[in-house]
């Protein structure tokens, strides 16, 4: 028996849709690692690709057969040969993947050289339009303590965890290690999973020493990024989850062009 | 003793930041409602205001003031004059605020004409910049059953609980009652709190009557605010949280120009 | 015609069910306030019923049946009024409800007297089996400063937010006002939507003369608790949101009994 | 020079505390597979110790070192071997572990026999107390459709997604890949990350042929795990993500004893 395509049919509203396909898609990837080569983590991935006014609906099952051929090897270096995959197997003119994944790199702490791993989020989102576009982004925990605070205070100064988010454009590959490094260098202080008592005092006296608002986070970063010609565009922000308050500070810069 | 004003310093990295300001803020708000004309409700907001190159920061604490003098009634009337008072307090050319909240209507069951309040997350987006701009946004959560799984099925059909994004940009004051009720008539089946066994039997065969791929979903709504003309821009996405599967099917469309 | 009851028909597995409802809906609810008489807020709201083992399934309808008629005025007074509406629609020998809402309390700031609207997570947890039980609990976010990094940094210590629970049975009518004051009381600092800078330097000192663990947090409390003869058993547990880590501190004691 | 050890110092509240360690520490791990040996994953696991009364604080950097020891293979059969690690580096009477993972299993589809990764989140408990406890669980996404609207339908049933989550205690080893089968075949049909239109036909149809209540759904479970003498206690519960309603229905089992 030969089951009906509906999907297939004629649509007459004569309406494109930008995206359709699989969201929230959980599958387990395997993606680069300069240290060790490659790392098995477990992303959560979208699939989408254009729609055109005269079908009715997308073949759903054929984004999770795309991602079953890809999954052992998902980097920057193969996200396009993955949509242009996407656009021929769903037989469309464009295709969208993002990507987003724990990613975990070995720290050793400033004193006692104790090592433990620290997790960071990534992204990836890709798109083959009439262009094609690649952005990838993490997502970097660190300290930051209030200038403002240590001015005004005869002693002590409010500090806290503050995630900052940095999306980029580029032009050739780069190690997300390295961007998740220069972020760390931003803040007040970077920080580890494991402290031990002297690691503890450094990074106290660290971030007392380096004092940053919201603000400056997300300035000390683009600065950063300005001077890296790899890095066509950029967005950065920064949301502190202020000791003093039940509410984020926040500050966001998105680079112009 | 007069304490030092640091975010009122000289910053030299000559970076100009986007937005700067709170986020996540928690606050309990009065909106307005077509039939109660006021409705309680408690929002998360975010207010940011464009910072100059020059300034090392934000005097955060003035946007909390701005927001304790609004808070008893904000709707789309307002905002405009909410943003007026965040530059003008935080000595900025721009400012921007996101509220979101849960907004309650009474709905009357199709057969038993049972009454409960059912809950939409409605959201606000403002800017004033070089142009001022107010994007508004409902979540709506209805029925669709899959016209697929309906034809190739000697019975039954799988159906699931989607959840209905749209983002309008408009010329006039208009109810979010109404865009809400758009919303509803455009899937298989809109949805209720309380059904009493005729009610179930009604909505049932509604959406058995009513199939509608995401895709539907998404050019039924677009097709609808195509004609009303009070409607300047729209985004359109569907998250349907399949019963068959444990990721969604997703579609998306966004009004060009 | 006549709907069969199909909930109402005999079930032949012998299997009792401890609770079956209806989770995670949706409501505006009005609560007890002590300065205003009440206050308007949104809940989410469990309901369940035990049912025997020889029914095979219950009415869901009829749960939000009760909560139309009590939603204006939910209180640790009625809860057992409600509990009991619960047994006698749907036929039950037991009846739980669990409701949680978002509370505000108008806080003054130290120094600068300045108002504003904090937010606190409240929940009570309602049951009537054998014997009826009520348990009230409140989340408030407060500061703590670390003593070890204190007492081993030549300058500074990390500080961050920190979430407290609180678990309470208790012998007669208390203000969770109260509740929340001998909770803010046990930490380094309470915090504040909106602070000046006379207010930032208050709680900045303030939180580096009072540096406690997140062992000192719940401690300090349970020590509160245990002396007031109104509360009969709790549970204290704290997270402490790490500046220097990516994880929390935790800590937690129940009362014996 | 020698850092005091604060944590070490004597505490005069003579308040002991229950649990006292770290939470939500993001790690990647390393799990039993049946299939394919070993399966990497990344947890999210809490460690605890008891603290007697006459402690102040915990040394919690000792846990991170705990577990980098054993994130290599972590089994029901070694969370006892790391209980008795963790009290003896942190010199306590009593541990406690908590990790929860997403694991994934290869499932093929009944037509096409199409092959895709299905996520399941799993949980381990483990105490070392006056006695050692070990509690496994597993969260099962499934179909379920309703009796009610199917009798009461002249065509069509609604249907949705269910999450179903099984708790147990065990006397020997056994395979979480069993317990999801078991949870499987309990609903109305089970899912698939990834169907071709056949079987889509044969899942439709499937549920369609297997009305199931949320009580149902818990009952049949309940009276499957009576039969295995395995199992010494269990709580099972379903949370069904109604397609007509926009809160869920629930029911939970525990075992008695």
């Amino acid at each position: 028996m030969k089951l009906k395509d509906i999907q297939n049919q004629k649509d007459n509203r004569k309406i494109e849709i930008n995206k359709a396909g699989v969201k929230s898609i959980r599958y387990p990837i395997v993606v680069l690692d300069r240290k060790n080569r490659e790392q098995h983590t477990v992303a959560t991935i979208n699939m989408y690709v254009g729609l055109p006014h005269h079908f009715k609906g997308t073949h759903m099952s054929r984004f999770i057969e795309v991602l079953n051929k890809h999954r052992k090897g998902i980097s920057t270096r193969n996200i396009s040969e993955i949509l242009v995959k996407m656009k021929e197997k769903l037989n469309s003119e464009s295709a969208h993947i993002e990507i987003e994944f724990p990613f975990f790199i070995e720290k050793e702490t400033p004193v006692s050289k104790s090592k433990s791993l620290m997790e960071y989020r990534c992204h990836m989102w890709g798109s083959h339009d009439e262009k094609s576009d690649l952005v990838v982004g993490v997502e970097v925990p660190v300290t930051t303590l209030c200038p403002c605070s240590r001015e005004i205070s005869n002693y002590g100064a409010h500090n806290q965890r503050s995630i900052v988010k940095v999306k980029v454009r580029f032009k050739k590959f780069f190690w997300i290690e390295d961007l998740i490094k220069l972020v760390e260098k931003s803040a007040s202080s970077e920080i580890y999973p494991l402290l031990k008592r002297p690691d503890e005092k450094f990074v106290t006296e660290m971030a007392y020493d380096n004092p940053v608002f919201v603000e400056d986070v997300v300035r000390n970063i683009a600065q950063q990024l300005d001077k890296d010609s790899n890095i066509t565009w950029y967005t950065v922000e920064s949301e502190n989850q202020e000791s003093i308050h039940n509410h984020s500070a926040y500050a966001y810069i998105k680079k112009k062009g």
